[in-house]
């Protein structure tokens, strides 16, 4: 079986058009690499890219990408309402098919290896390619952001995987790793305090006491008049997509406040949503199977 | 993009599994034919074989075992609880990704044709293929049955889309056409009476007042003491499975009974999972390019 793997490397760019088609053209039409699918986000000013294929065309091309964005973003101007390190800011690998997370994590050091040699951006491994555990987290490596980045690396606990304790000068940190397929999911809440997105985001995030696989944080989106808990789903089949929002529309009441809706960002594994669906209309002897689809991709 | 279609052909052949085997032996194995599943009814006397893949391959795959049906099954000799007019006696198609429901008609009426030519077996064309509205329903077409069939076939309303007005002597007559893909779903009701669900279910279905693509009606299940709403959506893309079950859980409170559940029969296509998700999630921007098989597919 041919082993395929997934990568969604997030760069700094939101809002330029112009840049963010020619940070994505390496991944088009090459051989063995899938453009999926790429979003760029106006408020985040963050561009978040879905390819998918054969891993080293996929590696050969992400770090093509990564080249460009290198080029175009300079770190020291972003504006933005998500957190962020580098003009790339973090590339996870993900195991799709035929393809074993110690091949994932291998695949990730290769490409952290040539990201600093090539471009001289230095590398924190993150996930399940971290070499300590206070790496694991990718919001514990991207505390202090771009901003403080430089202070940061003088610590030698956090002296980068690959390169010098020297951020690049405009495109800052990048964060590779292996990891499991994720669900960036936000939550939409008819209000503009933030305060009450960030009270719900402690209650549900695991770091706090919440869902075991759920990170969460605040987030304000002033052109709408609304906040956000936005999410981070890291293992869908043992926290669901379906508990997350529930659980957010319950603590939302205690506030008074309602829950407009939610959005996915980027992609999401077909699983997630037959078993939401399935959990609503109380699907009895349902499983993957019955899905006609399913019966394509073996 | 490949298309795919997706084939389900009914034979009159529900007891004899060695015939069953060698009608079904055709879309075995075949390039760019994928058997899903096949279902032999002993009380229906009927085989319901499922195949799905690229539109030629299965086209060809499926005229074989419609030979093959043809060489087995005498209709004189056949005695069956379900309704049937020929040995093969209906054969949809449905159009599952890359394919509109126009290339469906079309693959329909070269399949008709080619079964006239090759085994002199007039045909009628049904649903989407239908090349007049009382054509539509199989139903209609049906009526009167295999032993029916000589006689009906004389009226110059009922002239074959394919062949002469002339029944085939052993394997009668056989409709052919393209359809939606059709979700057989039953909603299981916290009561044994039948006359609430047989309520419930006119006022869900499209034939007294409910909804459009809804065919619904009343079903005991004395095993489990409760009583169901049985369905067939028969396009999910215009009245949403959740739709449907909201609407029983409404009707369902006039009696104060409660909903304990639901079943999907058969397959599902994903899209109407994913569409139910998105409802309750209130996802918003949502579309199938966001699930990440959907590009594995193409």
């Amino acid at each position: 079986m041919a082993k395929i793997v997934e990568c969604v490397p997030n760069f700094s760019e939101g809002r330029d058009l112009e840049k963010i088609e020619k940070i994505v053209e390496p991944l088009r039409g090459k051989e063995g690499v899938k453009l999926l699918n790429y979003e760029a986000d106006k408020d985040y000013n963050r561009l978040v890219v879905t390819v998918i294929g054969e891993p080293g065309a996929v590696k050969n091309a992400v770090i093509q990408s990564i080249g460009v964005a290198t080029n175009l973003i300079d770190m020291n101007k972003h504006r933005g309402q998500h957190s962020r390190m580098g003009a790339t800011d973090v590339v996870p690998f993900i195991p799709i098919k035929g393809m074993s997370m110690e091949e994932a994590i291998q695949l990730s050091r290769e490409t952290a290896k040539e990201v600093w040699e090539k471009y001289n951006i230095p590398v924190f491994l993150y996930e399940k390619s971290a070499t300590k555990p206070e790496r694991e987290n990718l919001a514990t490596i991207r505390k202090g952001q771009f901003e403080g980045m430089s202070e940061k690396l003088k610590d030698p606990n956090w002296k980068p995987d690959f390169g010098e304790s020297k951020i690049h000068p405009t495109a800052g940190v990048t964060a590779i790793g292996a990891r499991m397929p994720l669900i960036a999911y936000n939550i939409n809440l008819d209000t503009t305090n933030i305060e009450i997105a960030n009270k719900i985001a402690k209650c549900i995030r695991h770091s706090s006491g919440g869902l075991r696989f759920v990170k969460a944080g605040p987030v304000e989106i002033p052109e709408k008049g609304i906040v956000q808990v936005t999410m981070n789903l890291t293992d869908y089949t043992k926290t669901a997509m379906y508990r997350a929002f529930e659980m957010v529309k319950m603590e939302a009441k205690r506030y008074g406040v309602n829950v407009l809706g939610s959005e996915i960002v980027g992609l999401v594994p077909m699983e997630a949503l037959a078993d939401t669906a399935a959990y609503y209309l109380g699907l009895e002897n349902f499983n993957m199977d019955k899905i006609l689809e399913s019966g394509l991709m073996e």
